[in-house]
C-alpha cells in the first residue's frame, strides 16, 4: 500500500488573503487524498534565509516520501528557474533562489531539475503567483508518484548562499545570530553540539558547509559574549535558572541558543539575524 | 470511487481562540474523512465584502465537489437567512449577507437554498455562533453527499451588494481599490485583463456585473493614477523594474494592481479598499 | 471499519518558526492517515490557564477518539510529568501543570498515566522541546490506537489548578473574566446559563468545580457590573442592541459574556483575564 502523499508549504505569503488556500486547491485537484501541512507562512517577505532555516529545522521529522513545497520568491517572474530537488530525507520544489542551500549542504543530491514540462504547470500561467501555477502543481504531481526526471531537465549549477558565519578553533567559536524565534529564543549559527557528561561536543552545522574543526569542551566553563553581554555556562534547559534570567543552552536543534526564562532574549538583547555571537572555551 | 470530500474555510475569527477548530470538530464529526483547507481566518472583523474578494480568488482553483463555508456574520442571532449556495464550480455555505456577490455574479446559480432543515444543524443551536451550529454541520452533510435541496426551502431574493466601481470608456478606465494583500500590493477593481503580445485586454470582471464595454490599449502606454501618483505603463512582474520602485502590473488574478518592487504600495501611497484608481488609456 | 484518527493541537508556539509543521510531521510518520486540527497556537508563551480555556470550549465538538496534544509548558526540562489522560469525551496529552484542569473537572477519569515508556518517544529526546519528541509520538501512538496503559504507570496525584471565582448567591453572582477573544468579547466565569423563556438558569460551570447552588433569574432585570460600569439585562444576541452598544449576553459556551456589537469590549471597557465581574440579580 502507497503511503499517504504529504505536501509541506512554506511561505512568505501570510495566511490573510487566501493565496495559501489557493494553492492548497490546486494540489487537491491533482493529489485529492494528500496531507497538507503548514511549516510557515509568516517568513519575513523575500526573506530566502529565513525560509531556508525554517525548513532546515523541520523537514528532517517528516517522512521521506513528503515533498516540502517552499514559495519565498522575490524573482517571480525573472529568469530565476523552478526547480525540484529529490533526497533521500525528502523532496523539495520551490524557486532556484538559494532556499534549498542547507538541505543541500546536509543531504545527498538524487535529482535536481528545472520545472519546465508545461504538462506540470496550471494551463496558464500568471507572471506574478508562480506558487499557484507552476510550484504548487509540480509538487502535486510528485507527490502523486510523478518521477522527477518528467519535470525537466536536470540542472547542474543551482544557486546556493554561503553558509552563516562559523569559525571554530580550540579556544573560541565565532557564530552568528540565525533565527529569534516566537518566545524571543535566538537560534545561532553555533552547532551542531552533543551532549556527553558535562562536556559538549561541537561539530560544524550545515554538513560541513561551515568548515571548521570538531572542538570538545566543558559546558559549565564556557562563556557565550552576545550583544556585549557574557553569559556563563551552557545549560540543558531553561529550568536550569529562575524566570527572567538570561541563559544560553543547547536548543531543540543542537545549535547554541540565548534565551530568557519565560521572556524574550530577542527583545531584551536587541539581538538580531547575522548579529555576531562569540563562544569562548577558556 | 467517491472523491475525498472538501470543505474549505473563510471566516473573520482569527485562529487565537479555538473557533475555527470547533467547526471543524464538527465537521469531522458528520464527514470523518473530510480535507479541511483554510482560505482565510483574517478577515476584518464583520467585513462582508473583504471575504467575498478572498473568496473570489480562491474558490476556481478547487475542484468543483468542493463545499466552501464562508462565516463572516454580522447579522449572527437576527432574521438574516443562513444559506447554502451550487454551482458548477463549487458549493457554498454561509449567511445570506452578501458574502456571495461575486461568486453569483460569476457562476449560474444551480440551487440556492435555506439551511432550514433541524436534522442538519446541531441538536443545540446557541444564538451567537450559528458557523458552529448551523453552518459547519450543513457544510459537512453537503460534502458528504446529501442533496442541497435536503436543506430547506428555495431562496429566489438573496441579498447581493453592488458591484465595485467599474467605469469602460475608450478613454480611461475609474475602478477602485478591493484589497491591499499581506505584501502591500493593492488590487483594484480594473479587470479582468489578459495579455496579447504588447497589448491588454480588458473585460469587465465579476461576470460582467460591472457594466461598460471590452477595450483594448497598448500597455506601455497607459498611465494609472492613484493616490495623486501617476505610474506609467502597465507591467507584467515586478521583477521588471528596480527594488523600491512603484509600478503598476496586471496580478495573479487579471485584475490591475499598483505594487512597490520588494516593498508595500499599501503603506508607501496610503492606498486603502474604496479608494479610486483611474487608469488612462490615451 | 476504524474512524479516521484525529489529533488536535493547542500550543503557545506561534505559527512562525515550524515547531507545530515538525510536530506534525512526528505524528505523520507514526500514523499517516491522521487528521490534523490547529485548535489554536497562539495561546499567551506559558499562558497555561489560557491553554485549559480555549481547550475547554473545543474539545466537546469532537468525536470521542479524538486525541488532544496541548503543549504549553513553562516547566520543560524539570521534573514535571508528561501525561496522558482518557475520558469518555476525548483522549489528552500534555504536560501534567493543570492545563487539563477544566477537562478533568467535566469529564470522567477512565485513566491518566505519566508518558514514560521510550517506546512512545523519538529516539532522542532533546531537553527544550517535548513536544516534538514526547508529546506528538504519544498523541500519534494514542491515535493509532496503542493502549493508554502502554505508555506508562498510573498517575493518582495530577496537577490541578483551582477553578475560576464564581460564588453564586440568591441576590447575585461574584465572577472573573476568563478570556477576551479575538473580536473582543470578554468571556466571564459566570456560567452555565441556560434560557428558559425570558428567564436564566445558572450552574456552576466546570463540573460543579466553582461550588454554590443553581439560581433561576429573570434575564432582563439582572445588571452586570464590570470595569465600573452597569449594564442592564442579559441578552440572547449581539444584534438585540445599536451598533457600538455595551451589553451583556449568554456566550455561545454558556457563559456570560460582556461585549460590544461589532466593536471591542475588551478594548473599550479595558477588560482582563481575572479582573471582577458581577452580576447582580435584584
Amino acid at each position: 500500500m502507497e503511503p499517504t502523499p504529504i505536501v509541506t508549504l512554506t511561505t512568505d505569503f501570510g495566511t490573510a488573503d487566501g493565496y495559501v488556500g489557493t494553492m492548497k486547491g490546486v494540489i487537491l485537484g491533482v493529489v485529492p487524498g494528500a496531507q497538507l501541512v503548514d511549516i510557515s507562512h509568516a517568513i519575513g517577505p523575500q526573506d530566502v534565509r529565513q525560509a531556508a532555516y525554517v525548513l532546515y529545522t523541520a523537514y528532517p521529522f517528516f517522512p521521506p516520501h513528503a515533498v516540502h513545497l517552499v514559495v519565498v520568491d522575490p524573482g517571480v517572474g525573472s529568469s530565476r528557474r523552478p526547480v525540484a530537488l529529490r533526497t533521500p530525507s525528502g523532496t523539495f520544489v520551490g524557486p532556484d533562489n538559494g532556499v534549498f542551500s542547507y538541505v543541500m549542504a546536509r543531504e545527498p543530491v538524487e535529482a535536481l531539475v528545472e520545472l519546465a514540462d508545461l504538462r506540470y504547470r496550471l494551463s496558464q500561467v500568471s507572471h506574478t503567483f508562480h506558487g499557484r501555477d507552476i510550484f504548487a502543481p509540480a509538487a502535486a504531481h510528485l507527490a502523486s508518484g510523478v518521477p522527477i526526471g518528467a519535470l525537466g531537465p536536470r540542472v547542474s549549477d543551482p544557486v546556493a548562499f554561503s553558509p552563516p558565519r562559523l569559525e571554530i578553533s580550540p579556544v573560541g567559536v565565532v557564530g552568528e545570530v540565525l533565527h529569534a524565534d516566537h518566545f524571543g529564543n535566538v537560534i545561532t549559527s553555533i552547532g551542531l553540539l552533543t551532549w556527553s557528561d558535562d562536556e559538549l561536543l561541537l561539530e560544524p552545522a550545515f554538513g560541513g558547509v561551515g568548515g571548521g574543526e570538531r572542538v570538545h569542551f566543558r559546558a559549565g566553563g564556557a562563556v557565550v559574549v552576545a550583544a556585549g553581554r557574557e553569559i556563563a555556562g551552557v545549560h540543558r534547559t531553561y529550568a536550569e535558572v529562575a524566570t527572567g534570567e538570561t541563559l544560553a543552552l543547547v536548543g531543540s536543534e543542537g545549535h547554541l541558543e540565548v534565551a530568557v526564562r519565560e521572556g524574550s532574549a530577542a527583545h531584551s538583547l536587541g539581538l538580531r539575524p547575522g548579529d555576531e555571537v562569540v563562544l569562548r572555551l577558556r
